[in-house]
């Protein structure tokens, strides 16, 4: 997921615009106005940090200089310097909710998500870790990115770039096996096609169908050995990929990975993140 | 906060528009072009709804027909239905996931936030419940209305609506006093002046030099309790709104309602959101 | 009211870009595509210069050097030089209008605040001279910033930065005390709350209410010291701010000031602006 | 100036969207959300309506009935009522103002522009009022829309609609006959080619070199006279357009217009606009 | 492909809204404001219509009404009508132009693919057509959807769906191997991994490290059928997709069909498309 | 049409945006971050350039450094280098196809324009060569620039620059003179009037009533002659400017030309274009 800084720009610049409304009248009526000072942005929790880009593309875009410290994915320890800003204070002190609150959120997805990648290698494990669509909205791109930097795979980025038959789709078109067979008519040969089926049968038939990706949509770690042993037999375990989602939490994972299934895909990933605590300090007025 | 359909209509296209990208190829090869069908949206949690104005708003911006069973606030039972939509069936599909997380992102923070204010109603606490600007970029509009419909306060909408000196201004500025000074002459007289100190003699010196707003930041209860009795020996306590800020959690909530504080404001009811869990199933076909 | 820098050269560009259509058809025939030129900004009548910032944002975002000789609130003669531009001919030639339209129209603004301004300090009179949002649309920024720039306040910045309730509301409320109820029940803490009122009694009945500030409206000169009177007998002068707008004028400004109001506002600051005259002139080809 | 409705809808909201900020907090506490009214705007004083299109569109584009009672251009008295809207009074109430100032703005251009037309008319003058690109930035479409509804002509739209060599274009070219030899050269056939010259003897180079129309710039009505003298001696007075700019106010216009100039263009018409005052007013709650 | 309306409508007012510019003046001035007539819009040329669709969310978003005789995807001979607008007179011509233009490219599109798809069908050939991103920029979304209307693959739809490893990429890898080898560890499971090679020993190369595609890269029909050799040799036939991309034409392209490979794609169904001639003509007052 | 580099920056820039999507997956898995390399921009067809000026803006807004080879209107031979790019590796990749498919559709555009042009000096013709608004959607600015730098003439840029009165404009205005005659009423004197005429009386018709420009529609060049000699006879041709539309390609060129009409436009300039082959190569890396 390249994306060139001068596009990246502008998204953190609206996210920016948005903060700023008319103007930050603390600032203006509090700080002089050619003050220059030094800042740094500190880690307030220990974890896997995401943002850091984001955050010094930001800082550029507006003319201040900025010094990193760690690089997205590095582990820091509680009070360790991840940035360091130098240029004029009102801009600085205007940007520093902004850029907290995105490498808050990134670096709390990429921790959480580091955590569980070192579970199932401490055990082993050769699951993937994905990501879902449940995040939030407008931050797709920094959601999956902060993924990506914990070690998890982003899975699907957006409606257009595989196809994913849900549930509801399958209402739709009858079953499974047409479903797919729909799905390959209609689609380009350049994407993958992926089915969530809700039984062994199903997952058997999708392989039939020739799915590339089947989901076990809720299947608990029993169901989801059965599946295996399901598509095994009928000599189809490896015409697909297999991944299990629903239900599927850091208690439940090892579970899950003893199965063999090969990817594991968790909403909370994104839905559900828990800030990671960073802060802004100026340190010296130059 | 009242934001005409209209303008609402054109934040929720946007969220919808970076999911969609070139298009949603599963549902143009599995989903038939003119099919009609009905649909509703179910509560997998128990909790307070927020968000089913955007997702009413958003599914009739697509030409759906939304009927809802729960307004903004509303406290659901896990199964309850939500909302029913009813229209063109890829339609549906595709803004499926985009209205859920919000949804699901707007009820999991009023949810969080009503729990906390009916803990201290409980009490007969009388301190009012404030959010902070620690919500997701880009989302500040609704991560706040989130938090009203919770029964909370919104605090600071964005950097222009109050004067709010935080210890990095303070810095700057010289001291508490000196910052006040200046922002009393450098605001318009439209704007609260509030102040963020983080000693009992600094929450004097603030009321004496006329905020109307004074932040306690990161004091434990027990400190709190002494700059209220600060304030009060200086007769000033009635001059001024107490805010607590930092470090206060469900767990310490009853502590700090305690010393008569009248605001108690918590980061993590916007940062470290937990998902209400939501789902949409299609249940006819017309 | 602090912007930063980036997003002014947005706003800036976008005025440009209205102007420009599909492109300068005279520059691009008649001025050579590689010629370097000086241009000066002078001033075409006498008085107060605001968007002086705002030219030389724009002037820098189109790669062109600008060196200002006044900051903005600097009074200059006519004839003054305000700013020199150095860069590509045609460049500075395409940009003329946008950048001379924004400096007069900001200048004309912050030379009858200032005029209005020191008129009343010339008597020694206290009030504050205050805008409104009669402003040209898409110009809020623009305008409230050269309303400071004249030493005035810029009152409300938009619809979301204080609660003013008005005519309209009220009727649709009750009265005056239970509108000004809802608001102070509805309303963030963080808000002041302001009424207009059209008699006496209703001054007295708002700042009982809670008001922090009363605006009187449409009262004449003694209309207004009557509420000033009723006021006071009731012991409520000091909790409240005191605002008269609606046919304040020049001619009757000193009138109103002497009757002890706090703030004096004016619609004509921002809707009936006087251009400030000023012209570019290229002065030498390098 | 046709536009469709649907993109001048885009430009209304957007004005709409800068006032409304996070959201009107007003309204949304002290105005119930479901009550339907019916609310008048009223014309405040007497004169040439313009915007009322505008209003209807941005009112209907809200979801709001609006009844027109005047056309654009119609002349009315004060008190007379222009508009009636009925819906949603939250809605009402937030678009109050920037309903307002557009009508505003917009009718006091054509109640100036046809205040001048009619002085014209009255003396049996033929020239042509023209407006300049001297408008508030943002604000070219409006401007010159206020202009034709006022009798007025729009003159250039923005840069690219036609050639107008100004004096720093004749600076860089050389002269008056070379401009317009490369204007013609390197502009399409589609372009009428305009030139501002500073004394007779360029307007006659002007005339001859093939200018469509020749402007005369900060020429006193003596001199435009000379002018049209030294042209008609060369036998080029039925050659060109004759424009005269610089200067011209209500006061002097009638001299100039003796002259038998074309074209009379004023930058005040849009450069310093007097509000024409209008208001709204709820009616009834249904 | 299956996009909202509402978005789709957004994209085509962007392209009316640049042809419009400040207004059109022609019909401002030629045409009655309120008159309401008939127009059809007719093929002049015979062949595959793609378009439709937009043209009828255009009309729809300007208030006509639109009813359509064809459907995307229907042939048609030269004279056929396509399209019925009813409505606002000054609307409709407005919008002629932008509706004509994109249908006109569509239609150009789908009529060529079309043509090659059945050249192929005719000789029983399997091969798919496919298109390329050599699109017009900021046409992507509408050449690719035309491609599929004519009954081509849209291919890689930007260049977030899929890996696609061209010639620069693998100078910068190293070699075919060692890039897909990256590409498999350094992305989604989600993503087909596409390798543009060379000569056969690469393609052979390429489908061992396991490449869901491979892209013959200028090969001429000799060459291919050495590739496709080479991988049935080395048992790796059926593990790939094979693609030839470079030079293939109306002319060769059943050279081509006959090696067996399964994707021929053409950069000149977008790249230089022929206009199909349509036309609108008003038929009717009402 | 010249138009500020900034401004054109951020068309090119939306182009690279629907592109790039989510980001590009290729680059960032298969090419290092921080590699630096050079590449080339080659000419793989014979012809004249276009879009450079395009090509280096985007390469410099992306932070890459561009040096140019060619000028917009160079000829240029198969396998010359137009444009180096150096700068950060994964950057040049991602911008590669929409700077590639600018230039090409530009530089096809120029190079049919240039053919025409030229076929028309060698036979001393001195009919202009024009374009047409029959452009991709989106493309105006491009596509006209494209022609100009070709030697031909854009025409009208948009609907707002002159008045083009058309079929469907005289069926709904009566006829061609009174068509006109409201044109010149209710349009500024600084449009050009031109008007479609579809036989040779109405060629005269027009003239008489004061067209500036008269279009002879699908005039074959016979009919042309006769409309030449019936303007002569009225002793109106000098009146006005003749063009002839509809019907006129590369083989008819000098027919038409050979009556004397003063202007030849063609559709097909803009509206099926032939792309230019152009493509990059990294040749280093640094």
């Amino acid at each position: 997921m390249f994306i060139p800084r001068k596009i990246l720009e502008d998204k953190l610049l609206q996210f920016l615009h948005e903060d700023v409304g008319q103007g930050d009248v603390t600032t203006a009526a509090v700080v002089p106005e050619e003050l220059t000072v030094e800042a740094v942005v500190v880690a307030k929790d220990s974890g896997v940090i995401a943002g850091i880009e984001e955050a010094s593309v930001l800082a550029e875009a507006l003319g201040l200089e900025g010094e990193t410290y760690v690089l997205d994915g590095t582990e820091v320890k509680k009070g360790e310097t991840l940035l360091k800003l130098c240029g004029n204070a009102q801009t600085i002190l205007v940007a520093e909710r902004t850029l907290l609150n995105l490498l808050s959120r990134m670096s709390g997805i990429a921790t959480k998500t580091r955590r569980i990648v070192q579970q199932l290698q401490g055990r082993k494990a050769t699951s993937i870790v994905a990501a879902t669509r449940k995040s939030a909205p407008g931050l797709l791109y920094f959601d999956k990115k902060a993924v990506i930097v914990g070690g998890g795979d982003p899975h699907r980025l957006h409606l257009d770039d595989m196809v994913l038959i849900k549930d509801n789709h399958i209402v739709l078109a009858g079953d499974v096996a047409s479903a797919i067979k729909k799905a390959k008519a209609g689609t380009s040969f350049t994407k993958k096609v992926e089915v969530e089926v809700t039984k062994s049968a199903d997952a058997v038939a999708a392989a039939k169908a020739g799915a590339d990706i089947v989901m076990l949509d809720n299947f608990n770690p029993a169901q989801a050995r059965q599946a295996v042993s399901a598509l095994k037999r009928a000599g189809l375990r490896d015409k697909v990929i297999l991944e299990a989602s629903g239900g599927i939490s850091e208690e439940t994972l090892l579970d899950y990975a003893s199965t063999g299934i090969d990817v594991l895909s968790l909403g909370e990933l994104t839905h559900s993140v828990k800030a990671f605590n960073v802060s802004l300090e100026i340190i010296r007025v130059l």
